[in-house]
C-alpha cells in the first residue's frame, strides 16, 4: 500500500481550494472579473450557458466569499445585480495568473500574451514563482496591474 | 458595453489553462501526484468514481502532456499501468500550490497545514508568490520538497 494511504489528507489545503474554486467555472469567472466584469448580464454574457445556472454559480461565490453582490440601477431602468470581487476574491487571482504564465510558457501564444502583468509602481514585468527568500516582498493585488497585451486582437 | 468585448480573449493563456487543467479533476489527480501515486490502481482508490471515468481523465492528462504511462509488472502479475508527471505535469505544481496556500490564508487548518513545503537545499518554508524582482531566482519543482504537516492525521 503506498504510504499516501496511512494518512487523511481529505482536509488538506489544496483539497479544500480544490473544493471551492477546482470545479471548472470558479476560475472562468474570476478571469472575467480580472477582465473587469462585474454585471450579471456582462458575465453571461462573456460566459455563455443559461442565466439560471451562471446565477446559482455567482451564488455559490458570493457564499464562499468570494464575490460580493450589489444593486445598481441605471435611470429608467429596474435594479440589477453586480458582482464585485472580496479580498479573498482578489486573493485567489494570483493562482489564475499562474496557471496563465504556465498556459504562456509551454504553449506561447503566436502574437504573444493576451493579458499582461505589471508592478503598478514601476512596470516591471509580474511572475508568479515559488520563493524561500525570507527577505521576497510578495506583492499583492493592488501592486500589480493586468493589462491587454500584444495578442489581445481587437474585434469591436 | 464593456471594453473586454472589443476583444477576443479566448485564446489568452488563462483561458487555455483553464481549458486544460481547470476541469474540475486534473488538479485533483495532480494533487494524488505530489503525494506520490503514480499507479492506476491508487489513483482510483484515492479518487473515488468509475475506473472507467479516471481511465479516460489520464488518458486526455497523457494527451495534453502533463502524464507519461508506463507499463510495470510485480512478479507473477500481468502488467498495470503507471502515470508519471512530466515536467510540464511537474511545473503546473506550483498552481495546486498557490491553492493550497490561498486556501490556508483564508481558512487555516485548526491543526496546521497537511502538507509543507519547503526548498530542498535549506529547508526553509516556500511561498507560490507574485514577484517583479528582476533578481528573483525563481525555485523549480525540483528545488522543493511537499512533505507531510503537522495536520496530516494518521489514519492506517
Amino acid at each position: 500500500m503506498h504510504p499516501r494511504f496511512l494518512y487523511d489528507l481529505d482536509s488538506c489545503a489544496m483539497r479544500r481550494g480544490l473544493d471551492v474554486a477546482g470545479d471548472g467555472w470558479t476560475l472562468r469567472i474570476l478571469r472575467e472579473a480580472v477582465y473587469g466584469l462585474t454585471r450579471f448580464d456582462d458575465f453571461a454574457n462573456a460566459l455563455g450557458g443559461g442565466r439560471g445556472v451562471l446565477s446559482g454559480r455567482l451564488k455559490a461565490m458570493v457564499e464562499t466569499g468570494l464575490m460580493a453582490r450589489q444593486a445598481y440601477a441605471e435611470p429608467g431602468q429596474r435594479r440589477r445585480a453586480e458582482y464585485h470581487l472580496t479580498d479573498k476574491g482578489w486573493d485567489l487571482v494570483p493562482v489564475l495568473l499562474a496557471l496563465g504564465q504556465w498556459s504562456e510558457r509551454w504553449t506561447p501564444s503566436p502574437d504573444g500574451p493576451t493579458a499582461k502583468v505589471t508592478e503598478r509602481a514601476t512596470g516591471r514585468p509580474v511572475v508568479v514563482a515559488m520563493t524561500a527568500e525570507p527577505k521576497a516582498r510578495p506583492l499583492a493585488m493592488d501592486d500589480v496591474r493586468v493589462t491587454l497585451g500584444p495578442g489581445a486582437r481587437r474585434i469591436g
